[in-house]
């Protein structure tokens, strides 16, 4: 039953097996914490472009330029 | 006003036709069960990827090849 | 699989029953359009204060006023 | 601590320009309205296909059809 | 079309003035970037329990009486 | 950045200290898989209740009067 929903930001090291390491360990939590029955954890994983995700006013996008620069 | 998320994993069958059976049937049943006009409804549908899925602490990727390989 | 979430201003006239029939609804349409097993479908119904939904600048609460003084 | 979500249709005019000033607007809202730091506000933006929005029963993709046909 | 989710912590000082002041800052913003037509504009406000919201994985709660007791 | 959302039923259970690991097990999570620094992450956890959550048609209130009439 209970639905767990992770947004990321899409980044190149987000591989498969990344995200399977989330969806199982989302999982457990439910199961550890609140005694969920695994099988009805559900979990999606949104991942958002760097441009489409803003911090105190800034793009992603523009975040990640300025710590390159630096 | 009523705003109604559909999500379901992308898949090749999920057609433009299916996709507008789905806003029209959900913006019916608005209509039907709570007397919401029809123009005040809103229906999205998030096409999410397979391995970004999971259900019992697995993929749905991983779900699908294991009912293949049967 | 399927997620379906409703987002309606909550109101008296959604008692138990009509959340009953929007349940049984989106889970009948997600069958009927797409053949997902009902047992796999999610549906959640979030009821929004009428104060905290705006539909063109203007909260439901307002627009509720307007009517009712017309 | 905010968390902003803009949902809007898939078009050709929503540029890096135009995202940089709906993160940048967003974000000074929530500032302006509540006092909150900016920091501390996210604002994730979704372009949804016009396939996938639908109002009124109908899909974007259509709604814009019959608008260029007129 | 379009749709703004607004998430906030609950608290006293979010009074129906200041949400009215976000359904409108929202909309005018949608209205100013994109040139959506204000009527179009739906925005939905989400007030979390301070407990049910984390930030580097410490409640809202946690933080505020941390913030009180220095 | 990452935002994660968790939705469960509104149960007795859920204690502040049960949401608090939560929200600590979901930042822990995203800090070891993906790097992810622990301040960066937020999470919220929506309690749905029981009469607005449905599985396989019917509402998880009568799933659970089902249990016990067993």
């Amino acid at each position: 039953m209970p639905y767990v929903n992770i947004r990321i930001t899409k980044e190149k090291n987000v591989t498969p097996e990344k995200k399977r390491q989330l969806i199982e360990g989302a999982t457990n939590l439910l199961h550890d914490v609140l005694g969920k029955h695994p099988k009805s954890v559900h979990v999606t994983i949104d991942e958002v472009e760097t441009d489409n995700w803003g911090v105190g006013g800034v793009s992603v996008t523009e975040l990640l330029e300025r710590q390159q620069s630096k």
